[in-house]
């Protein structure tokens, strides 16, 4: 194909010609910059931002020989556990293979359970194969098993009728989001979210054209939620646009807090009040690694509190496979529970799902291995309980290893990671550094995430990215490599962080 | 659960009472069908519409014992192969299930072929695993056997760099229309469509508030598209809109016609002078049973076409995995390869993509094994040859079936089905069940399949969800059930037409 490519004619004189007569000569392109879509324009997203695209164009040059002062690049800023070499749930992987390849049943090394499962859900699918669509909001069975798994996390009942599975939480989140956008002008919809906040939402609300409310999560109480901070951030929203959603990342991320039970109540209390609609992005649910936090989720606080809360609080909460202790995220599977949503909407967002058909039929199969796992007695149980275990704990580790050596380096501030997967220290940078990022026309975390790539190999987000208070800076970093890579990678960053100081000093 | 249901508190009066003093009592929803966006509100999606909603309805009510003058539902309204009991090509399964489950590499009675395949593709992904997330265009490994894959199509260069992959090819579609759409009032972008069409596009056009120009295909010439009409169609769009777009589906859904190689350099020359971007929806470009007809794609088709064309129409072509003889549709894969895109608007698409991380990976997976598939002497080949030929004289088969016995019949008048999974009749309608129908406030032929899911358990989508010529009436029928029944099938449509016609008549 490459002798194809060479001879292939660049010009044909002739048939030129002729579409110059017709008077086509100069036809310019359609889409440009310029005349596209200036709403998808606008939209950023950090996480696979410019800092990525540099990651991997100096990947390519490792490959190509070019010498550098490393010779990995580690991608620290995205939370992909396997892309870090933790290893998959085998239990989930088998149940996956077996309904894709059903002639497995025959192969003696699979455990029976897990042959078991895969019958039940290839029953549950059209023809007996994940090849065929799904229901749009997923496999009935599937919607069952997520509705008894939220009922043992919350022990208040659940409805399938709920569940709308989803190609990873990206996609139910941006759903919900487009149900809810609508208005120009002052009356557009108002869209609280946390900063530091996870992109999708800023890119989300810039591409659907609704208007950004930040509130401020408070940096020096270990990234608290604070009413009083959401009652000025919606003020702030009234005078501009029509505030009437508000998001909450829990636990949060970049910022890695676990909220607390009374805040919970209080957030609900406010929703209600300030008739707000609660997104609850919990995907993080599984990942608590502070020994006096837990998870409480907000449908279990709404339903606990009871009337008028309870009935009236609209709640859309989301959940992933890509987190957790599985860290399945190329097999983009999610869900959405809604709570008190009205029969006329929850219609409208069946059809809105049914346009694009159905979510991913092998991620729906393992969502149900997750939210079913093996039990006590099962085949495959003592396997699951260690993998999943040996995951958690070594996460555990990880966060406390994080918070500690960046604290030790002065200039460094790292909250205690309490959930999720990532830390989020603050850097103190010296003016002259500051100046330098201006002279390059770049944030100055930016500046310093960039040069830290280039001199360490170590691809880390900038702050900017998820929004931070202003004169502070910040980057995310992910607890996910193993152990002793981590160790080290922390050792480098820290030092280089020590070096640049003193070099802008 | 149940008993944790019905002890549920429904009134908690204490808290009731605070929150009536804190002034929320007459709280009402945040979100309703009034408050809703109303572009998605506006949204309609018939494949999945009303009929298929009633026909969910029905299995249920046959599974609980009430008496139908049938005994079984039969899908007929969405090309889902699987679900209609088409098996799937062992190959892809065995290299998706190795690749999900690696251990499987020791199963004695999975071929070589597919375990070095799964073996490569395990390499190209972050720590070996499908768990990772891709590369937000897709595996780069995937991306270049694609463009490989197009080059041995076409007999023209192809680059990875072009080719974007997605969560089935909607996700592709929708993409691109976001990038091009935008405006308001009069400079509005105009989106030429066939009539009939596939309605994803009307459903997007709804969404992203675009406006819709239909060019109406000539039922009376194998529904060939005509360029005239696309020319009165511009003219008349440009009254309202900026057209920009023209979406061109071949093989035709529902339409099921192939173009010829003569009409497509008229389409391009079209684009070329009007200055239109060309979407070209090519899924079934393995589906072709007509003898006389081949595909052609539209990018071969403009790099022969040569300068300006070839060097100025901006061309995206979309592909997927749902379609062809493998009908994968569950595993939500495709891509898009762009044609002529400026860079800046590529590296736009890019961002655009990488919102959503990644599409699916085991659908990815798939596809690489579906554009690179086992050459002779391979282990797999003789196997994989077999069944690709079984499906694909099958479908022939009952293409030409479906013609035959539809044209048996007074009143129902169906068109070679030269390509794709559908037949497209046109029906005759007394005046008498018009009427009827506008009694019940239904379109003439939703009232005419409605009854014919009711009588017989057939589920068909009536012609109006896709668009026709006004006065005229179709349903659009998948020719994919098992042959013996789509026999039964189609004699019971057509005696179920007949009595309908004399009850009216």
């Amino acid at each position: 194909m490459r002798a194809l490519r060479a001879l292939w004619p660049r010009r044909l004189p002739a048939m030129a010609a002729a579409a110059a007569a017709a008077g086509g000569a100069r036809r310019g392109p359609v889409l440009t910059a310029e005349s596209m879509n200036p709403a998808v324009r606008r939209v950023e997203y950090a996480v696979r931002g410019p800092i990525v695209v540099r990651a991997l164009e100096i990947e390519q040059e490792l490959r190509q020989g070019v010498p550098k002062p490393f010779t990995e690049v580690i991608k620290a800023n995205i939370g992909d556990a396997h892309a870090m070499g933790q290893q998959p749930i085998t239990f989930l992987r088998q149940v996956v293979a077996l309904c894709l390849c059903p002639e497995l049943m025959k192969d003696p090394a699979l455990p029976d359970d897990a042959k078991e499962r895969a019958r039940r859900l290839l029953a549950a699918c059209g023809g007996q194969s994940l090849g065929s669509y799904s229901a749009s909001p997923g496999i009935p069975l599937v919607r069952e098993n997520v509705a008894r798994y939220i009922e043992r996390r919350d022990g208040v009942p659940a409805s399938a009728g709920d569940i709308f599975l989803s190609t990873g939480a990206s996609d139910a989140i941006v759903n919900i989001l487009r149900l809810l956008v609508s208005g120009s002008g002052p009356s557009r919809t108002g869209v609280l979210i946390p900063i530091p906040q996870y992109p999708l939402y800023s890119a989300a609300l810039a591409e659907l054209e609704a208007a950004q409310v930040n509130y401020y999560l408070a940096e020096e109480r270990c990234w608290a939620l604070d009413v009083a901070e959401l009652r000025r951030a919606l003020g702030e929203g009234r005078r501009r646009c029509c505030p009437r959603v508000l998001c909450i990342i829990n636990p949060g991320n970049p910022t890695g807090q676990v909220q607390s039970r009374e805040c919970i109540e209080e957030v609900i209390k406010f929703a209600y009040e300030e008739k707000l609609f609660l997104m609850a992005d919990e995907v993080y649910q599984d990942n608590i690694y502070d020994k006096d936090s837990s998870f409480h989720s907000f449908k279990k606080v709404l339903m606990e509190m009871g009337p008028p809360y309870s009935e009236t609080v609209e709640l859309a909460s989301f959940h992933s496979i890509s987190k957790g202790y599985h860290g399945e995220c190329g097999l983009r599977s999610g869900y959405v529970e809604v709570v008190n949503l009205q029969a006329e909407v929850k219609a409208q967002l069946s059809k809105l799902v049914s346009v694009r058909l159905c979510p991913p039929v092998p991620g729906q199969v393992v969502l149900d291995a997750i939210v079913d796992p093996p039990k006590p007695g099962d085949e495959s149980y003592e396997r699951f309980r260690a993998e999943k275990a040996a995951v958690l704990s070594s996460l555990a580790e990880k966060a406390r290893l994080t918070q500690e050596m960046f604290n030790r380096t002065p200039g460094i501030h790292c909250n205690p990671v309490q959930g999720a997967m990532y830390s989020f220290p603050r850097i103190d940078l010296p003016p002259r550094a500051i100046a330098a990022a201006q002279e390059k026309k770049l944030a100055p975390d930016m500046f310093f995430c960039m040069r830290l790539l280039e001199e360490t190999g170590i691809c880390v987000v900038p702050g900017s990215g998820f929004g931070q208070k202003e004169g502070t800076f910040h980057f995310r970093m992910t607890i996910l490599p193993p152990t002793d890579k981590l160790k080290i990678l922390l050792e480098k960053l820290s030092s280089f962080y020590t070096k640049f100081v003193q070099e802008f000093s």
